[in-house]
């Protein structure tokens, strides 16, 4: 038996029992069982040993599959194809995680198996419907989890969470074995701490399944181009977020621009019109069509079993008629129409994933307002047939912020790849001397993957002191108000790039923080103390090159 | 003024009042002011002076548009996409055509403007519900057609009048400015007594309109191979055909074959279960959707303006539920992967375009059961997205057959040219001397694009003599009972290259009739009487060949 693959299960069940959010599951694997199962997992397989949590309305075979109602329950002959596809590439399932009952919410509250609350702050929901599964890959509980998305539920708890939340284009991963919500509109999503394993996950997944008719293998698109053009919403879209939210999201659009993404701003008016017909429309009905029986033969576990909110909405599906479902699907391909018009020429939207982070308690005062906010910028994805991921992009007052971008259908990959730069938008380092473009340690930089940014200044208040080195170098030293502007360059390197070059920088220089004229602060060359003694303060020169200027005179 | 453009247009309004047949027409446009019009076409446009006829459910700016309800018509402010695309072209629109009320039906009968006549038989239907605009191009009134498409509109009537029929791809073609049946579903469809100028109307009508956002660009496909799979129903799908019919269809399966067609028998029952759910299910709300309104407001004019079968089909629309929708959509969405999965590897599907075709008078005793039938091989194209073309395929107790090739979305191109083909098979030519393989005018048939088919010998009902010509020459005549059988090849030619090769046949010989052995009749080479004189009969010898052999020992 491979002894990683076992201490990875035995440390995931660790994790489960010690978190205490029981809430998270509807059901957990024994832990012997899946040892015995890992213990046959062949190493060399692309998840070999990771461990992974399914949101309830998904089959896995052994368990029951509940969609959060005891009576509806079922034990499903197969896992579904997304998790035998998963199971094959060596991931090992630990338990069934709690939803919005029927996948119907994107609060995570709507469940007769409890509310599951937020990772970060148990006052507050984990959004939904996919809410146990997102909790459980915050909480550190499993490597990876999925999801489903109709709505947004493969994403608000993403954003809610600060994890990465991956909606795939729909029908690229077949829905065989998920129970429907809206069965022409629902995806299995992933939910992933790191995106490069979500996107891995979705493509394991990926390919088409004779068992689901509208199951499809993409159609090749361009990659994004180095320099994208990425449409943002102008500022009335953008009205009504909660309080920190409006300037996150504008570091964010400062930070995708930053790696190189031409901002764009659009009116998404088509798109919110669209969102607005997933629940205020008939299509509504498609949900009545997947469990509305169900319901109507038991009206007397309504309230106990059967979640009251979510009874009401599958249930009010019944009185829409095919009438109605024509004149929203006509209106639909404008509202898709014009939406793409809207977009042309962009790689994506950027979009705050969600709203605004209610508490466990905002949500029960008002339960069908609430979550009506959560998915003003997911609910239109899937109706217009768009590819959307949902990414961390900081924090707000404590509590994680997310964004979202969503492109057309087959865009996942170029969409994952720009996601992929903001998450690693590569580290700014300021240098003063011999690393400076023409001087003789500039290529550590350019080799270490690094990129000429600016000619810029320190803040007026470091000293540079030429130290007694070989070659010479400068020394750098914060002195406080009546220091200098010193003159540098800020270059751009790769995360990995910068891990080695650091590693590299001998005595007695350092990498720390500098503090540059406009006031920003980035990593830079500092110099230890002892190395000043003997070292003359050039201060007055203004830089490196002056002094060598000087020096060579 | 160009004057082949004004004969041109004349010629057709004098047609149009010969042909004295009404019923075709809902409104004409005045003959001096398409007149004025011709003498401003440019004589240099792809359809310079074409005159062409629109269906009453498609806008022409300056006529009313009434889908054959005076009580729901309208006067456009502008032509439909389609329409303005085609006169932008150098065509000229002479009226509006008679229709199966709001295209509901396939009938040709369902119009307060009259029953149209079948152009070949006026106590039989023209098929509908483009019936007007089928039987005004039949009639040879028009060089072609608009119609529209949603459940065989554009196709039927092709059939039952000899004519081709061809409905694009959804989306191709705009339906700006068109009455809606079934929005999702409708297409713009050509009907054409030539194939080539149908596909080349329908080309130039192609290319997204913002204004519908259904309009959409053509996939890039692959062309058909010089040997494409066509799938052919089992035999069990083609019970139920008229007398005759069943004959008529293996008859084109075989010419279908002997024109490249590898044939391939398929079980078509997905399809004609998707076919049953464009009436039988939700769908039908969409007409209600469409034109409801008009129909719940006027009830005092149905049996006068408004017609009693269709308003009934399109009221029947107002009861089902958005649920029964969603049911149907994921039972079409089985059915159509089931179909695609028939299909696969074919370029297509081959059937009889419908099923028989009734007398007015079996319709008006049946109005729902013969639509219904006439719709069976029809019905599920736009359901599956699918293109289609209808051809005529020869006669049956003097009326028209036709056929028809379904295929896969953006198949379009590829269907039209294998039905290039089988319209234009080539011509046999039976051979006996100087152009048998490997003599010296061989040549000129492998010039001609002549293929070889087989060695064969006529009936034995003729003479072979020596004509004294150079090169050496056989004259074959037919000498009836007591002649011999001579032998000889038979090479297929292109019809093009046919033409030219006859042409340059110098006398005494000539190309006409001959009776092979097996009792069919070909193309060959005859003599002329004259040439005969001091020509030795070689009969006996048995071919040409024979002849040199021994001419030359």
């Amino acid at each position: 038996m491979n002894g990683t693959v076992a201490e990875r299960v035995a440390a995931a069940f660790d994790r489960i029992e010690a978190a205490d959010r029981p809430e998270v599951w509807i059901s957990v694997r024994d832990r012997d069982e899946v040892l015995r199962e890992a213990a046959s997992v062949d190493p060399e397989l692309p998840l070999a040993g990771l461990v992974f949590a399914v949101k309830d309305n998904i089959d896995v075979a052994g368990l029951p599959t509940t969609a959060a109602s005891a009576s509806y329950a079922y034990w499903p002959a197969a896992d579904a194809t997304a998790v035998r596809r998963l199971r094959d590439a060596g991931a090992l399932v630990v338990g069934k995680t709690n939803l919005d009952q029927f996948a119907t919410g994107l609060v995570g509250t709507r469940s007769p198996y409890g509310a599951v609350r937020n990772a970060w702050d148990p006052a507050r929901i984990s959004g939904g419907s996919s809410s146990g599964s997102g909790v459980a890959v915050a909480l550190g509980l499993v490597d990876f989890a999925l999801g489903t998305d109709t709505a947004g539920s493969g994403r608000v708890p993403a954003a809610l969470n600060g994890i990465v939340g991956i909606k795939p284009t729909k029908g690229l991963v077949p829905v065989t074995g998920v129970v429907p919500a809206c069965y022409s509109l629902d995806c299995v999503t992933v939910f992933a701490r790191d995106l490069a394993l979500g996107r891995a996950v979705a493509e394991l997944m990926e390919g088409v399944d004779p068992a689901d008719p509208l199951s499809r293998v993409a159609q090749p698109t361009a990659a994004a181009p180095a320099r994208p053009r990425l449409a943002v919403p102008a500022a009335e879209h953008l009205d009504g977020l909660a309080p920190g939210w409006k300037d996150a999201f504008a570091a964010a659009v400062r930070r995708f621009a930053s790696v190189g993404a031409e901002i764009v701003e659009v009116d998404i008016a088509p798109l919110l019109e669209a969102a607005a017909l997933l629940y205020g429309g008939a299509f509504v009905a498609e949900r009545y069509a997947a469990v509305g029986a169900h319901l109507e033969k038991h009206p007397e576990l309504i309230g106990t079993d059967l979640d009251p909110i979510v009874a009401g909405i599958v249930l009010g599906g019944k009185d829409k008629t095919a009438a109605d479902w024509a004149d929203d699907t006509a209106r639909l391909a404008a509202l898709g129409s014009a939406g793409r018009a809207a977009l042309a020429g962009c790689v994506g939207l950027l979009t705050p994933t969600t709203t605004g982070h209610p508490t466990l308690a905002d949500v029960a005062a008002d339960p069908i307002g609430a979550n009506a906010r959560m998915g003003r910028y997911t609910n239109y994805a899937n109706l217009l047939d768009m590819a959307s991921l949902a990414v961390p992009a900081g924090f707000v007052d404590g509590l994680p912020f997310g964004v979202m971008l969503t492109g057309p259908a087959f865009s996942d990959r170029a969409l994952a790849e720009l996601a992929g730069r903001f998450a690693n938008p590569g580290i700014d380092v300021f240098v003063v001397g011999a690393h400076l473009a023409g001087q003789p340690l500039n290529v550590e930089l350019v080799t270490a993957g690094g990129t000429f940014v600016a000619s810029t200044n320190t803040a007026p208040a470091y000293a540079l002191h030429a130290l007694a080195t070989e070659p010479p170098k400068p020394g750098l030293v914060r002195v406080g108000s009546g220091g200098s502007s010193i003159k540098g360059e800020l270059w751009r390197l790769p995360a990995s790039g910068f891990g080695a070059f650091v590693a590299a920088v001998p005595a007695p220089l350092a990498i720390g923080t500098v503090v540059l004229a406009d006031g920003s602060s980035v990593s830079g060359f500092v110099a230890e103390p002892a190395a000043l003694q003997n070292a003359p303060d050039i201060s007055h020169l203004g830089g490196w090159r002056d002094y060598l200027a000087t020096a060579t005179q």
